[in-house]
């Protein structure tokens, strides 16, 4: 409606990029916007409306298609695994690739690297569905060269500085970390709340984190309909944003019966001052 | 790819609108192109391929959420309607219409109304696969309004007329039909041959059809790499459309691989000269 696809959102960190929710034409969208899908392992979705995954088999299929070898992981409802057999089996195909099939279940870590963490938790919706957090992990210390130098720390002893040792030198004088180590840049996180209800305890989970991504399906006059459908107006998605102590909110998942979206910005700022509308195609950055 | 979106076509016939194929993005096509969506009650689908059904589930879903109530048909090889029941069951959707499953078997009639017969029949693709026959019923002959008129028949017997019977006045003369009726113009035809190898056997079920669509995945040179796949080349679409002695041919369904379309004309034209290349929201006249 009004030109506005269903939910799909790709989240970059370093040089990796995952996919979050795969509503129908996602594919399409990919090529418009030139998003590298062979780069995409792993694959999120929060739960089980088609605005949130008719896009995903074919996306699947697509990859076969193509030939793809590498390994794929899913993290999805857990009635989605038949429904993808199901399909796989009418259509007689067989995967070229491994599919690595996860259910989400309650709060858990599902992906891990060695600078991230992807974790889901449970939201409130009309079905089972989940949010996403992504995490970065705690940096390491950031060494000041010149100071290494002066304390004439040998570079073997770096790796152990850099996560918060003391040094002591031959002559048993201790160097304190402090003295040569600046904090690292801040460890940055995303959370997407996928399709919700507003919910307070959120607020706990969520403290803090870079940007958050909301969804406000509805302004702030139909709030007893955004409940009666498990969603979020504007007005709640800014109060919990306010409440988590978030530095950044990104608003989205708007009805189709608003066609322009001033007013979801004019209705979350007084609340939450930083927000911006999620917009297709546009890149927002965690920072 | 190329900007070419996956299968769907609809056929109207008089003022009743049929959807055949529902590849993913084909709502939003159908808003582009106008079609009149909601006018839709007979879906068939040819087979479980997904660029020929998965935009089917969100084309469901936006009837339910846009408080559809009319009885829609669907017509399609069976395990679709497990698929979709897992689908609905995964959203904690209950569909406000009535849905009617027809599961396609062999050769049979699906749908009839006073002017129309809508059959399927089974092609030759790697997963079982129908095309669907649309066919005009014969029409009744058409009255000379003069004629009438000369021979004093009582507009009670234009009906019998129609259907072919001769007048007996009141003194025992033969009024002969063909004195005072002209043949009606020819019954229409439309044939959608769906994703098959060349079989030469359609071409006597498909006799005389005014307008045949047939696939042609590949050209001529990739006969081979064709017949493996279940698909066709242009030349063998062309060869079939002269057999069968159709009126005129469209072809579509265009691998990938290609993104200039003018050989497949050029390849289909000396075998069969009426060709025409299937391009997304143009309309074709069966006629």
């Amino acid at each position: 409606m009004h030109e506005r696809h269903p939910t799909a959102q790709v989240v970059q960190v370093h040089d990796r990029i995952f996919l979050v929710d795969c509503g129908e034409g996602t594919q399409m969208q990919m090529s418009r916007f030139k998003i590298r899908r062979n780069k995409i392992s792993h694959i999120f979705i929060s739960h089980l409306h088609g605005d949130h995954y008719f896009g995903l088999a074919g996306l699947l299929s697509s990859y076969a298609l193509n030939g793809r070898t590498e390994d794929l992981w899913l993290y999805a409802p857990a009635p989605l695994q038949q429904i993808l057999e199901l399909q796989f089996q009418a259509a007689n195909a067989v995967l070229p690739y491994p599919l690595h099939f996860v259910a989400l279940q309650g709060e858990q870590d599902l992906y891990e690297d060695k600078r991230l963490v992807i974790s889901c938790f449970e939201v409130d919706h009309r079905v089972p569905c989940w949010g996403f957090l992504f995490r970065e992990k705690k940096k390491p210390l950031h060494l000041v060269g010149e100071k290494l130098k002066e304390y004439a720390i040998p570079s073997s002893f770096y790796r152990q500085l850099k996560e918060g040792a003391d040094y002591i030198t031959k002559e048993g004088f201790i160097i304190k970390n402090e003295w040569v180590t600046e904090a690292p840049s801040p460890s940055l996180s995303y959370a997407y709340c996928a399709d919700t209800a507003y919910m307070e305890s959120l607020a706990g989970k969520l403290k803090g984190v870079t940007l958050l991504y909301h969804e406000t399906t509805y302004l702030a006059a139909s709030q007893e309909k955004a409940f009666s459908r498990g969603h979020s107006t504007t007005v709640e998605a800014a109060s919990l944003a306010a409440k988590a102590g978030v530095k950044r909110l990104l608003i989205g998942h708007y009805s189709s019966r608003y066609e322009k979206l001033d007013e979801f910005l004019e209705e979350c700022r007084p609340v939450f001052r930083d927000t911006s509308l999620a917009i297709e195609g546009v890149t927002y950055l965690v920072s």
